[in-house]
């Protein structure tokens, strides 16, 4: 629980640097909330500034870093993980002093730590939204996705009264666009979502690149009878892959151990179907239902059949 | 393509044992479009023939299989494939001569095995459709089940013309309930469907069961941060645990060669995460779109993000 009055929560100026799906997502939900008085984007790209502002979700948008970082006093970095050192690198130097600066990336521990090129006078919070679509850039993005979700705070080991006040500022933002917010440290982060988020991508990706290699079942197989349950891999696996590489990059133990789980648990599995072994299989097929009703009943997933998609026609 | 008018498709009774998912929503396709004078259900749980005759899904409804088996025309076996065969025993002493029978297995290879064991006079029609949600029970059926999706007949290898008649009647059938249809041999099947169906199912399963046996992460924050990406393999992981047992026991050759493929490539991404191999990641990630694009081109999921669960509250 956080102290600060999230009803009169407003920064002069926000900064989005890297306006993809969670950055234009945030962009529109801090103007939605009243937030901010002015959104300045910041993006690589030139068509995807012209896009945003186009859009409307940034007054106003540049690819300079420093330009964009001027006068903001709430910096958002919502690039791929692998491009936040060199951003923070930047804005040590060009972020104005007192400046909140979060990330939202989906790898804590290698974010922080880059983060200790940062001066005393610019307050770094680690954050994550646990929320997302399948789909990328300016355009995928909407006010409502956090809404329901859960954002993660790992906050930096500072003591000091101004960053538990930016700490502070940065939980009110995120229940005041609808999130519910945790602390906790970034080693754990890393490992909880190496669990519910890295591998079932890293799966899903794996399942969707050998189905497309089979030569004996050919790809319009694949498609026509993917509602088999293949369709639903197929859904993760088409999240924007930078953005992908750089998790598997930047939490490399995490996944590998969370990995080594799933694949002696997948070993169990197949020796179950090679000798014909109907108990474990069942034993193991009937557990699952439960956490699935658990995800349910704590609003994380439609209750409806095939989530909804197959009977809404 | 057939040549039976299914605007004239009629039976005078059908029999519908094993009043599942599938079953009952048979039975509704069938009542709804006018396929059938009388429905009748068969069920080893008296409980399942009660519930299927409170919901008007068959006209009567019985135990006993022998009975519901007397006086129909077409008789649907739409239980767990483990239990086929010995259905098929009794139907060989119990089902008219002349009747239509049809399986609806996710197997096809180890049903047409089984029904070696009919005479002649009665004709067997292995189906598959490809349809289904996660749940299970009469009350889980719905007449559009079918609709836009495929469903694959494997004849039998018979040359006479009763069986073709008898085909041709069921090809009907299925377009008459929204669904195409294709033809193909059994073991083409078998192996179609352990690469979309059989293995993403088994995934899922043991993706879901990791998750649940990790001492570090709990249930708690798995359910919580289930969003990013773990909810959606949690949907096919609640399917019948007793069906999927079954699929994998009478599967198993290409269910086990399926997976190797699988295992082959996810070793291939473990390598190249453990050695920050970045070009073998971004290339894998990035071929997966065009397949979910080809998906939902050809209807058989939705274009809009997140299944369309997120952003229609």
């Amino acid at each position: 629980m956080t102290s600060t009055d999230h009803t009169k929560l407003k920064f002069d100026q926000v900064c989005i640097i890297g306006i993809g799906l969670i950055g234009s997502s945030l962009a529109r939900a801090v103007r939605e909330n009243g937030l901010a008085d002015r959104l300045v984007g910041c993006d690589q790209s030139r068509s995807v500034c012209d896009e945003a502002i186009k859009l409307a979700v940034v007054d106003q948008a540049t690819p300079e870093l420093a330009e964009a970082a001027a006068g903001s006093d709430l910096i958002i970095v919502s690039t791929p993980v692998g491009a936040i050192a060199e951003v923070l690198k930047t804005l040590a130097d060009a972020a104005p002093a007192g400046a909140v600066i979060m990330d939202v990336g989906s790898v804590k521990g290698s974010v922080t730590a880059a983060a200790a090129i940062l001066p005393v006078s610019l307050h770094f919070v680690p954050a994550h939204p646990v929320a997302g679509t399948e789909k990328s850039g300016p355009a995928a993005g909407f006010a409502g996705l956090f809404q329901n979700r859960w954002c993660i705070l790992t906050p930096l080991e500072r003591q000091d009264e101004a960053y538990q006040v930016a700490v502070d500022k940065i939980d009110a933002l995120w229940h005041a666009i609808g999130s519910d917010v945790v602390r906790m440290d970034a080693a754990h982060h890393d490992l909880a979502l190496a669990v519910t988020s890295h591998l079932p991508h890293l799966i899903a990706y794996t399942l969707v690149g050998a189905a497309d290699d089979l030569e004996s079942v050919n790809e319009a197989e694949v498609v026509k009878y993917s509602a088999g349950g293949f369709r639903d891999f197929t859904r993760i696996a088409a999240s924007n892959p930078v953005m992908w590489r750089d998790v598997f990059l930047h939490n490399k133990d995490a996944v590998l151990e969370v990995l080594g789980r799933f694949s002696e648990e997948l070993a169990v599995m197949q020796r179950a179907i090679r000798w014909g072994d109907a108990d474990t299989l069942e034993k193991a097929f009937t557990r699952s239902r439960s956490l699935r009703q658990a995800i349910i009943e704590a609003g994380q997933d439609s209750a409806e059949p095939n989530f909804g998609r197959d009977t809404k026609k």
